[in-house]
């Protein structure tokens, strides 16, 4: 029988503050939920946490719109500050409608207003919504980072995936997907396997990591931080080192660009 | 402690062939994997073996592709009695380029070549390659009716989802889609709930039934047929009536189309 994949939202994350140790809070947590660590085990992590343990909340009062940013905010009706942080943390920007702009993302993926989030951001005092947070400055990185940590720990081999939720082109809904990787690969490509009939597979490449970002994302639940990190088992595939840039369609070979 | 969210192949789903009672038989492997049913499971489908149970196998010497078919092989590189196929079942062809069309299917949905798959199909004897397996001709309606079905036999609530592979934009990678649903969400709407800090989330909706096709599709592979049938434990939402429109965005929505 196929082994079950298992996602497990790790219990009584705390409120994560700018220089939290993220790969201790998880390790804590593991603990406290009575999970036994195995080989190929995959921890997947909102964007969210890693930005705010990393710092990266920007305090509106302290932004000072550009020329262009106040015109992308008339165009969008946004604030101009955090249209100023949009252009900031983007290379280009693909679509704009009233309150959101679709941008090429620094980080290289499209998705809304550059994954600035004002909501769950708290910063000083009780003016939050004077703050937004930016995403992390290099997810790989982060995930990189955490994974050493961790493995340091446990002396076992295991993936660590930063994901946030984007909304897509055609269809309704956002859906978790991958921002930073680290031990698992972002695509799993199964061309040239034997179909049942022994015939050869003409071109499946899966975004399996995307799949698994999706399927945590769900479980995450959007309303709340509460549970912030999950635990997987039975990642159909074999891990590997990766980056997301695996993940992302080159510019040039874009149909929808 | 939050409840993980299960995802569990059934084992022995035997190969499907056109009129075989798909309900039926996966009460069979319900029952082979040993699995009790709790209110609120949810059952996932691969898209493949609902279409054979359905007959909607095409022998391609049967096809008689028209001039506009005959034009849009050339210019793909295509079989033009596939083309037809694809013309057949689309209302609109998005994009085009060597061997992929992009089109948007009758069913509503945006995908590439109208879903006709040419891997894992055989047909009579051994001339596999001269078959292509269309999409059900109502996946909505298909869930539907496994749904009623598997109701009638277990007498709880749940859920069927019928999933697909389908290319992205701007991502590398196939992931799960929901193309049927029956009486799970897909679209649940988080406007309005409280975050942590009492304040009014702006506006997220997610795409939770694709959420989980993603979640599903990892754990059902690509290479074999093995494992077509999911079942689900731990959907972290209200299961309701629901349809596969509300996850399709309408085309005048659309900045990408």
């Amino acid at each position: 029988m196929t082994e079950p994949l298992t996602l497990t939202p790790l219990p009584s994350i705390p409120l994560i503050q700018p220089g939290d140790d993220l790969g201790l809070i998880i390790q804590q947590a593991i603990t406290r939920a009575g999970i036994n660590l195995l080989d190929g085990d995959i921890i997947v992590i909102a964007q969210k946490i890693v930005s705010k343990s990393e710092g990266r909340l920007v305090n509106l009062r302290t932004v000072e719109p550009s020329q262009r940013a106040i015109e992308l905010a008339c165009a969008t009706e946004k604030d101009p500050r955090i249209t100023e942080l949009v252009l900031q943390e983007s290379k280009e920007i693909l679509r704009m409608r009233p309150r959101t702009v679709i941008v090429e993302h620094r980080l290289g993926f499209v998705c809304a207003n550059a994954g600035i989030d004002h909501s769950n951001v708290r910063g000083e005092g009780d003016e939050r919504e004077e703050w937004v947070l930016l995403l992390p400055e290099d997810p790989d990185a982060s995930a990189r980072k955490i994974r050493q940590e961790l493995e340091g720990i446990y002396r076992i081999r295991w993936g660590v995936m930063i994901i946030d939720s984007h909304g897509r082109a055609w269809r309704n809904g956002t859906t978790g997907v991958a921002i930073g990787l680290s031990g698992l690969p972002g695509l799993v490509d199964l061309r040239g396997h034997p179909d049942l009939f022994g015939y050869v597979l003409q071109i499946t490449q899966v975004g399996a990591a995307d799949e698994l970002a999706a399927g945590a994302s769900l479980i995450m639940g959007q309303a709340a931080e509460a549970t912030p990190v999950v635990h997987v088992r039975g990642f159909p595939y074999p891990l590997r080192e990766s980056e997301l840039s695996e993940l992302l369609r080159p510019k040039e070979m874009d149909l929808f660009r």
